[in-house]
């Protein structure tokens, strides 16, 4: 018998990649898909790229109806919505994905600091498995409840966490630049995602004051015990997907091919991480659950560049991956494009 | 002394476009812009690109305030919400350029059934120069009302209405299809314009049913004096701006050649038209107020492609060159990029 | 035991895609990757995305060693090349799926006037299955020789085919005005498939003189019994991917009705078919096998709306389809994105 | 009477640009276009844009024939030819603006390690003007001999020089993360430029090794007196245009207000130059010969942010700026578009 999963939230972007993976997922049947604004209309007048895949009408989420017809739901609502939404879920015992913010950090002050809200259910921080598989495959497996990772964070910490681990570069000293695809943005309309303002033009944003630079420090310092300060630089590029990191750090007593060993240690046996000697393109991903890793010597500092596609490793392949995980299959399956 | 220009309407994109052209005018001066929703901003907080060329705040249009400090107005309102502002403007003597439909037609009925809306100065239809220098000089030379064209007829019209007039094609059977950069949808946020919605994709829209097809007829009709049905079809193209027009007629014993002298006849003065050998492309003319003509024989038929940039031939380009025309200027002033 | 497939002329665009669908297939082995140019190089080296996928070599193609090692050829040579290296395969025994145009037309005198190339295998004209499987099932069936489509020809002749077939159009007055992503035009270097060149704008080129024309009549005469003439106009648009067709047609005592029912008689059962009463875009079938259709009334034409993904439907994907049709496998192994 | 100027080596995308602008400056009349390849052709059936706007034929460059034609060369060939040019023209008087890097270092073995050739005029090393205005005004007064800027160090310099002139920032730790369109890559065909290559792709390349390195660090220690060390990493984004440099500096007892303070002393009479207090992109200066530039603090760094246009402020724009200069004409004469 098939697991059945609904979508809460389910007309954004990592919506819809959601439903086209799991659509391919020998294993998973989609139940329901909600959706306030839009409800009654079917799936497909949303995201047209379902016309003949998924016959399924927009419904109200209604907590008790939802757990009748779905194991797992895939949450997709904002900060603050997810977390009270994900407590109706929990306390009717559905298995949740939280593709929100709101289970990530491990501290409810810094939370309510950062997004501004009372959080809904502050008993939670701190007990919330954070659903990056190749990094804490044990607390997911027995999970209930995953915290999905932030597409940024995904491409910083996946590089970042094995060599702070190993001590092989300064927690004091690190700088992530990075470069994403619109999509990232979400799909509600608004001026600066407009084509004619995003097209033909680069410029980050946020600088030094982005959510997800706590949310690195968070996650980064549970490998190296002590308080790191990333410093943090999202740039909005003209392309529909992808994220591309480039990170400055300085080694301690490590060059470039240690920091492959390490990556190599931590990682040789994830199938979504590949060490490459080429320096990736975000291309190189596109549509897939890969992260690409390399290493540049740079003067004396070590240059790392990491490549995801933000709407699949960096939100909805990465839900299905924890899916995976806790359901002990193989962890590629509905991944491999 | 310069001429005093003011802007109504000021934080679209063609709006921008006319301050960019008008800044670089030797005889015109900028003295008012104006809007509703960011009244008392200043201009460059809506347009970046505009910081330390233009120092004025946004106002609400008063149109006594209007009148006093500006001689000629470029109007960049909706339809229906224009013609009213119009005509406050002519009963204060300004002098307006409008970049709405509102007077490009010249049958009330027709504008009222294709707009919706009850027309707010049905008196004026039929008496306005219809803003195709290249075609209506004489109009336009001593108009204080210009009805500035759209930009798909002006691509369409362009390549047909010396043809027609010469009776070298058949009236009853053209097709334009045409392919327009993202510019040409306006600056408002929908879902349809944002980037990851348009970029990567391209699709026809409003086929046989787009407002600027009765502005094709109206106008091609004042050329061969019978009812011309042009099948008209836009597709909306992952770029910024640029309009590529392919238009598909039947000649009547002319052949690519004669097409090429009639045109030559017709516009072998103007500065802004190219007949060319080449295929023309979109970017052949970005950024510039040419329009690039070519023919091609297909079977019994004839290919004529015609590019223009949407915003410069396309709306603001074409408002300095009407601006030029009623001043009596060099056509040119203000338009060489 | 799986089916062993061989790629000949590995390093384009499609050759690619291709390599990323047969991956996904359940019953086919990828054995061999030739390439006279990038010999001895990992198919990774030339294709970054295969990194971890596919650990093969290039090879110089060799009809025996191809022979031993598979049961299937992709050829993706150019025209000429191809028909050469079919001959060897197909004598060493080699089922081949052939990408080019060599052996699609049914006339060797139309293909050597158009392709300006003597036929190397003359007498096979006219007895090779054309790979559209919703149309020539039957031939497919039992092919050891398949000629593959071209991406333009397959954008037209799914939507005309059984329109004509039917009797409902007019044969003689058919316009084709195609808009097709960058990637169709290849990975050799040149001037006109630059990002520079081609971003930032449209254009179209060959017009009424490009090769596929002659596919589409020829293809399409099948279904007529009498001479076809297509106008066809393709541009070049800037994206990745993608064949948006505009398709202006004259019905005979048919409405948009009568032609959705046909295409339902003939496309109900197809998995690749999607008759929408949307207008599709390119985006909608991006990555997928799809080919989305509509149809809107315009005056006292049709026109008729297709789109597809060159890459797949339009060339690896239509591949795959056709293999699966071979061996008799369910016709979307390996296609589901 | 206007001064003559020549382009040689005109087939690129800044010799247009160049062309562009030049073509709207007053004083000044393009006598010579040259290209060893394209000899013969008309200028615009190489640059179509240029079709009824310079009536031309590309001639292969003869120094006493170019001398004679024209006051002023704007070299724009590739390093080591250019030199060997630009040495033939001085010998005949002309006034050189050299494009290439061949006179931008002060140190011959310098160069001659990162550009891997013997430079041909080593003497003239360390005496040649190199052309930002706005920090080497008096020498570019009075130079015949200009070395034009390269576009990566023209995003670093400008916001940096005087950072480092007045002691406010360590010279030691200097990290410049640069994006840039697809032009400065040049208009020779090669895989990596092609649309379907960069097009949805964005990554870094020679990281830490690319040659600009060197020039920022020569220039940027004319003003420190010490030897800095810039950590430069430029990455391919997909747009046509535009470098966007996110530089990351440690104070030295300096704050945000005292970097807008100190670049305000230095660049408040520059017209080029906007110190804004959003933060730019690249669209924002795009056809501009702006530099647009912000800060912000992070932690217990500075963020600086510069953009421009690599074409124009980048190169053609600089170009042309220095030609006014070395004249004596007003600086934005053909540059305010």
């Amino acid at each position: 018998m098939k697991v059945r999963v609904g979508i809460i939230g389910a007309t954004g972007y990592t919506a819809y990649e959601a439903i086209r993976l799991l659509l391919r997922h020998p294993h998973v049947e989609i139940t329901a898909v909600t959706s306030r604004q839009d409800e009654g209309l079917p799936i497909a007048s949303v995201h047209p790229q379902l016309t003949s895949r998924l016959d399924l009408k927009l419904s109200v989420f209604d907590v008790d109806q939802f757990a009748k017809q779905c194991d797992v739901a895939f949450c997709c609502l904002p900060h603050g919505a997810s977390a009270e939404t994900v407590k109706l879920l929990r306390d009717a015992d559905c298995t949740v994905i939280d593709f929100s913010a709101d289970f990530r950090l491990s501290c409810v002050a810094e939370y309510e600091n950062w997004y501004g809200v009372k959080h809904p259910w502050p008993e939670q921080i701190g007990r919330v498995a954070y659903g990056l598989p190749e990094l804490f495959a044990d607390q997911i497996r027995d999970a209930d409840l995953i915290a999905n990772p932030g597409c940024y964070p995904t491409s910083a910490i996946m590089p970042l966490a094995p060599l702070i681990k190993a001590g092989a570069i300064q927690t004091s000293d690190i700088i992530v630049d990075s470069k994403s695809g619109v999509s990232g943005a979400g799909r509600t309309p608004k001026l600066g995602t407009l084509y004619c303002e995003t097209n033909e033009s680069i410029a980050p944003y946020a600088i030094g004051s982005h959510r997800h630079q706590p949310e690195m420090d968070d996650i980064i310092d549970r490998f190296s015990g002590s308080r790191t300060n990333v410093l943090f630089t999202p740039h909005l590029t003209p392309m529909d997907r992808g994220i591309l990191s480039t990170i400055y750090v300085r080694p301690q007593e490590a060059d470039a091919d240690r920091v492959r060993e390490i990556w190599q240690a931590m990682y040789g046996d994830s199938p979504f991480v590949r060490i490459v000697d080429h320096i990736p393109s975000t291309k190189h991903v596109s549509g897939t659950n890969f992260v690409d890793l390399t290493v540049r010597p740079a003067g004396d500092r070590l240059v790392l560049v990491a490549a995801i596609d933000n709407l699949i490793k960096g939100a909805s392949g990465a839900a299905v991956q924890n899916l995976n995980c806790i359901y002990g299959w193989d962890q590629t399956l509905g991944l491999m494009n």
